[in-house]
C-alpha cells in the first residue's frame, strides 16, 4: 500500500453489510457515483473539504461481512417502502448494489462458531486480504455498522497483546466480543478500522497495542446522528451564555432493527453509556439526566427523539427549553460511514496511526478526544484536514 | 477619563432605567454586590474572562433616563410576583434600588416635547456629564433598554453629521427617532453607547460619522436572549453536517410590555427585521421561514418560542426539529446588560472606538461582524479579550 | 329516487375530483371495494354503524368536475411519491381510478366564462343528471372537495331565492361563487350537498331556501380534520374539570396546493374564521387565541399543527399544555368524505332536508347545529344514526 | 348521622394532613371561605352541579393524619416559595392553616409501630369518632391522599372479612398496608373512604366486604390529574373517528416529594400499573405503550409529561402527535380532593353504599366502573348526580 498522501483506490469493507445503515451508505455511494442524487449530509463534500485528498466516489469500492442472506437489492427495495430511498432510484442503482453484494463474505457467527477464535480472525482477514487484492486496492478501511453488543467484562488477556494472541489460540475460549474480533482481524490484514457503534471493537489495551504496533489508525465510538448531536450542539450554548442547566431528560422510540437489539438492556447499557458520558463532560456532573430508549416496532426506521432541558438563568430564574427530534437513523448514518472511510483513508495515506481524535465530530463517544462540543469538534477536524498531507507527526490525544 | 486600560469606576446608564429589564438588572447588580445570589447568566463571570479588565460589581454606579414613574423598589415588588425575582431578595436590594432610582431623571418624550432637539439632546448630555462629576467616574456607558421603535425612513440629514446638526436646531423638525437621540446625547457627553434594542439608535450614517471623530465605541442591536439565541445555536449543526434545511418556521408568544409593544405591527416589523437575517445569513436564502410574534397578555414576562425546523439529509430523507423554549425575557437579558457595559467600559478605556464586532455575540443583528454562529462568536469574543488591554489599534469589522 | 329508507346506489359527485382529497378518496373507495386495504379512518365502518342504512363500497359510484387535466391515475403517482398512498396498491387501483376519470367533466371556471350563471349552472346540473341515468343511480350526492374561496359579501339576491334567480340570468354579473354555483347546480338536479370547505357553498338565505323547497338536505362547512379535531377534543376536558384557558396559540404549516390556497390571505380569511369560532364557542369569550396559517411548500401534503395552551387551576396556579399534530391532510379528508357522501345518501333516503346538524361531528364549523365538542357531536351522531329510517321528521338545529 | 340527603356538616380526614396536595386543599379551601380566591378547578361549582345537595366551603371542617411535624402555615410558605400559592393570601390564610394543623393526629408509622393492628386500627379510628363529635359533624369523609405504597401481595386473610379481623389482632403480624389500615380504621368508624393514590386502600375484598355490611360508599383509585387526563380525552378522538393508534409513549418528569417516592421502583409499580390499564382499556390490547416516571428533583412541585403517538389513518398513512403537559401536581388534585369530599358526602347522605362508580371521571383507575373515555364518565357524573336526592336504589358497577 502507498503511503504517498493520495488515499488512491479505497476498499470500504462493512461489518453487517447488509443492514440498513450499509445498504443506505451503498445506495447512496452508487447513484452518487451516476450523479443521479446530491451528496447531502456528506461532511467531506462541503466546501472546506476540497483541497483535501480523499478518494472520489468512484475510487471507493465496497465489499463486507455480514451473517444475513437478504441480498443488497431486495434489501434496498424495503427500505424504499419505509421511506428511506426514493423509490425512483432502485432501478438505476440495482445492478451497483448486486455487484457490492456478491463482494459480501459469511460474517463471523459468534453463536455457531467452533474452535478457536485464532483461525476465526484468520478466516475474516483472508477475507480483506482477497478483497483488496480482486480490487487492487491501495488501501482497505473496515467500518464496524453491525448490531450494537452488550459491554464486555476486561480480562487479564484484553490488557496485553501476548496475552491475547496466546488466548486466542484456545478453543475452549471465545476472549474477544465479534466487534474486537473484527478490529484483530483488521489489523492482522494491515487495514484502519473505524467502529461507528458503541460496541467494544477496539477498545482493548492489547488491540491497541497491535494497531500501534503496525502503525494502523482507527476511530470511533458510535455515530452521533441525533439526539446526542442535538446535544452537543446546544449544551456549548448553555456553558457560554453562563446558564446553569439542572436537568437534561431524554426519550429515545426507536423501531425497526435497531430498536429491537436496544430492546434487550445488555445492548441498551452500551449505548447509554456512550450517550451519557456527553452532558456530565460538557455540563459537569450535577446535571440529572435520566435517559431512556424504548423499542416501538411502528415507528420503523424513524427514530424520535425528545429533549427536556431545565436551566436557571439570572437570580435563579428557572426556564426550559424542549426539542423534538424526528430522523431516519440510517439517513444521518450512512453519509458518515463515507465520511469515515474517505478520512480514514486519508489518514492511512499520510501515515497517521492510533486513535483520530480529529475525527471526534463524527462520535458520540470519541476515541483519542476529550472534546464533545459540536463547534469546536468541526474547528478541530477542519485543523486536521488542513495539516493532511504535510510532513507526519504523532497522532494521539488531541487535547 | 483615563485610558490606562483599567475602566475603574464606571457608570452604567440606562434609557429605560424603570423597565422589567433594566430592574432586573439593577436588583441583580445589587444582590450581587452584596453577594446574595450567583451571577448565573453572566458571561463575563465565567473563567475565560478572569484576566479581562472589567469593572467589579462595586465599580458600576447606575442611573438612567425614563419616562414612567414607578419606582424601582415597586417595580421590583411586581417582577417578584411575577416570578422573575425571588421575593426573599426584596428586603435586602431594596435600599439599593432606591439608590439607583434617585439617580433616574426624566428621559425625552417625543409627544410632549417642544422646541429643537438640539436642546432635548443637551438636557440629555448634561443628565450623563453631572450623573459622572456626581459619583466622580472614569466613564459612563450609555445601555438603550427602552421600548421597541418603528423603523425609520433614511432622510438625507440621517447621511451627514453636519446637516444632522444643522436640522437638529429646527424646532419644526424632529429628525431623530428617540433611540438615536440619546445615541447622539452620549455621543454629545463623550460616552459609549449600546443597543440592546432593535430599534435605530447609532446606525445612522450621521452619528457614526461623529462616533468616529470622537473615539467612541458601540455596540449592538437586539440582544440575543431566546429563540434567536437558539437559532444560532443550531444552525451551524445543520451547515457542519451538510443537511440541508427547507423550512425554518417560528412562532414566538409573550406578554408584558415587550408583547403589548409588538403587538403594533411597526414596532414588531424591527424586531422581525432584526431576526429574520440570521436564517439567511447561516443557511442561505432559499429556507422558507415564517415568523410570528404574538401578545399573549396572560404570560407576562414568559416568552415561549416554537421553531420547526424541516430539512433534508442523504438521498433526500426529510426529517424535522422542534424546539420550545419558555424563558423569562428579562431574567435572559439583565446579566448580558451587565456583561455589556463592562466590556463597553473595557474597551473605551482600551481606546477602541467606532462598532465593536467582536461582541456579535450578544447580538441579532451585530454591528461590525457578519459572523451569526454562536460558537464561532464566542470564540472571537475571547480572542479580543484576550488581545484587550495590548496596544491599541483598528477596530471595525472583524470579517 | 326512492325514498324507501334504503340508499341504494349511490353517486358521490365531487367538486374538484381531481384534487388530493378526491384522489385519496376514490384510491381508497377502489381498494376497499377489492379488499386490499382496511377501512382506518372511515366512521361510517365502526360498529356503531354497522345496523345503519349505508350505501356499500360497491354500491358507491364516483364521478365529478374540474378545471384540471391531470388525470386520477397519474395524480395517485405523485400521491405515493408523496407517502400519502402505498406505492404497491397502485398497480390495483388503476383500472377503477381510469374508470372515475372517464366520469369526470369540466367544472366551471370563472376566469373563463363567458354568459350567464343560469347557463354555468344548468350545464353542471345536466352533468349530475346524466351521470344518474347513466349508472342508473337512485341518488347522487355532491361534494365540495375543490380549494378554498374568499368569503363573500352578501348581496340583496343572495337574500332571496326568485331575485338570485333573476340575477343569475344577467350575462354582465356573477352573483354567485364557485362553490355558490355548485351548490345551486346540485339543487336544480335534486341532489344534496356537502361543503368539506369554508368556502360559501350552501350558506346563502337564498340557496338555503331552494334547498328548503326541493326537500333536499345538506351539510358543512369545513372537514375537521386536524387542530381543530384536536381542539374539540381537548376543550371540553378544560371546561369539564373547571380550568381556566387564558391563551389558546396555534401555528399552522402547510405546503402542497392547500398550503399556496392559503397563502393568499383572502383564502385564509375564510378558513381562519371557520377555525375561530370553535375556541370561542367551548371555552368562552376572553381567551387569546392568536392563529397562523404559514404556507411552508417542503411540507407537501404534510401539515403540522403547534398548538400552545396556558390555562390557570386552582389558586390562580399558571400552567401550560402544547401539542404537536403531524399529519397527511389528504389522508384525514378522503375517509370522512366517503363517510358524508354515505350518511347524506342515507339522510336523503330517509326523507330528510335543510342543514344536516347531526352530522356536526365532520365539521369545523357545523350548520344546523352549535355544539362544537367532539365527545358531544359523536353522540349526537350515534343518537341520529339509530334513528335513521325511523318515521320521517323535522331537521334543522339540533340544539 | 342523618341521611335526610343533605350532608350537613362535613368532616374531611386527609391521611397525608400536611403533604403538598392537602396543604393546598386547605389553603384553598380557607381562600374560598374567605371569598379571597375563585374555585377555578373546582368540578363542583361548575353550573352543572347547582342543584346537588353538597356540603357548602363553610360546611367543611378539616383534620386528619401525617407522620411528618412540619405545621400547615409553614408548609404553605414552603408552596408559595415554590410558585404553587400566591404570596398574598398567606396573611390571610395562616390562621384557617392553624386551625387545621390543630385538628391533625399523628398517623400510623409502620416502621416504629409495636403491637397488633387491630388496636392501631382502633386508635386511628377513635381520632375520627372524637373529630366528628368536637364539631358536631353529620359524617366525615375519609381521603388518602399520603405518599403512593408499592402493591401488595394478595394474602388468604385479604380475602375473608373474619380471617382478616382475626389476623389484625396478631403483634406478630401486620396484614394490611398503611392505606388499608387507614381504610379499615375509616370503617369502624362509619367513614365513607376515598383513595386519591394508587395504594391498596379499600381494594381488599375483606375490606369491600366490611363496607358493605356497614352501608359505607368508597371511591378511587388514583386521582387523574395530568398525563392520563389528557390521555383519556384524547384516546377517544382517534376510536371516534376510526384512526388506529399504533404506540402510545409516555414520560413523566416530576420532583417533589412524589419524584422521591416515585423514584423507588416499587412505588413507581403501583402508578405505572394505575396509569396503564387506561390504553389498552380504551384502544385496545395491541398498541405499544412504553412509559417511563423519572425523578427530577430540580423540577419541584411541577410535572412535565411528554407522550408520543404514532398512529395510522386512510390507507395506511402515518402520522403523529406530540403533547406536553406541564402542570402543578397539587394544583390539580387539590380542587379534586374537595369535590370527592363533597361527593362522597352526598352519597352518603343518600344513603349510597359500596364503590362509586360514578366518580370514575375523577380517577386513573376507577373502582366500579370500567370506563375510562372523559366525557362519557363527565356525562355518566352529571347523571349521577342529577338523581341524588331522588329514592335510594343500589349503587356498585354503573356498566
Amino acid at each position: 500500500m502507498n503511503t504517498t498522501g493520495r488515499p488512491g483506490r479505497t476498499g470500504l469493507w462493512l461489518i453487517g453489510a447488509r443492514g440498513s445503515v450499509a445498504t443506505t451508505a451503498v445506495s447512496g455511494l452508487v447513484a452518487l457515483r451516476h450523479g443521479l442524487v446530491e451528496a447531502t449530509g456528506c461532511v467531506t463534500e462541503l466546501p472546506e473539504f476540497s483541497a483535501c485528498p480523499l478518494p472520489t466516489w468512484d475510487e471507493i469500492v465496497v465489499g463486507g461481512h455480514d451473517i444475513v442472506n437478504t441480498c443488497l437489492p431486495k434489501k434496498a427495495e424495503l427500505l424504499a417502502d419505509a421511506g428511506l430511498l426514493p423509490h425512483r432510484l432502485l432501478p438505476s442503482i440495482e445492478p451497483g448494489l448486486a455487484a457490492v453484494d456478491a463482494e459480501i463474505r459469511a460474517g463471523h457467527d459468534p453463536v455457531s462458531h467452533r474452535g478457536a477464535q485464532a483461525d476465526a480472525a484468520r478466516r475474516l482477514a483472508d477475507d480483506l486480504t482477497e478483497f483488496a487484492e480482486r480490487h487492487a486496492l491501495d488501501r482497505v478501511v473496515v467500518v464496524n455498522v453491525s448490531s450494537t453488543e452488550a459491554p464486555v467484562t476486561l480480562l487479564p488477556e484484553h490488557q496485553d497483546a501476548a496475552a491475547l494472541t496466546a488466548a486466542l489460540t484456545d478453543p475452549q475460549r471465545a476472549p474477544l466480543p465479534p466487534s474486537s474480533l473484527s478490529a484483530y482481524a483488521a489489523l492482522l490484514a494491515g487495514c484502519p478500522y473505524v467502529d461507528f457503534t458503541p460496541s467494544t471493537g477496539m477498545r482493548l489495551p492489547a488491540l491497541r497495542e497491535l494497531a500501534a504496533e503496525r502503525g494502523l489508525p482507527y476511530a470511533g465510538s458510535d455515530g452521533k446522528t441525533g439526539e446526542t448531536l442535538l446535544r452537543t450542539a446546544l449544551a456549548p450554548m448553555f456553558t457560554t451564555r453562563a446558564l446553569r442547566v439542572r436537568s437534561w431528560a431524554g426519550t429515545n422510540l426507536l423501531g425497526g432493527g435497531d430498536g429491537a437489539t436496544l430492546a434487550d438492556p445488555r445492548s441498551a447499557a452500551s449505548k447509554l453509556e456512550s450517550k451519557s458520558g456527553v452532558l456530565s463532560s460538557l455540563l459537569g456532573e450535577d446535571v440529572t439526566a435520566p435517559l431512556h430508549i424504548d423499542n416501538v416496532p411502528d415507528l420503523g426506521d424513524v427514530k424520535t427523539a425528545w429533549d427536556h432541558v431545565s436551566f436557571e438563568g439570572f437570580l435563579g430564574a428557572r426556564m426550559t427549553m424542549q426539542v423534538t427530534w424526528t430522523g431516519y437513523d440510517s439517513a444521518l448514518a450512512a453519509p458518515l460511514v463515507l465520511d469515515l472511510a474517505r478520512l480514514t483513508a486519508a489518514a492511512h495515506a499520510d501515515g497517521r496511526s492510533g486513535p483520530l481524535g480529529a475525527l471526534a465530530f463524527f462520535f458520540k463517544d470519541p476515541d483519542g478526544n476529550r472534546e464533545h462540543g459540536l463547534g469546536e469538534q468541526y474547528r478541530q477536524l477542519l485543523s486536521w484536514v488542513d495539516e493532511l498531507g504535510e510532513p507526519t507527526r504523532g497522532e494521539g490525544e488531541t487535547r
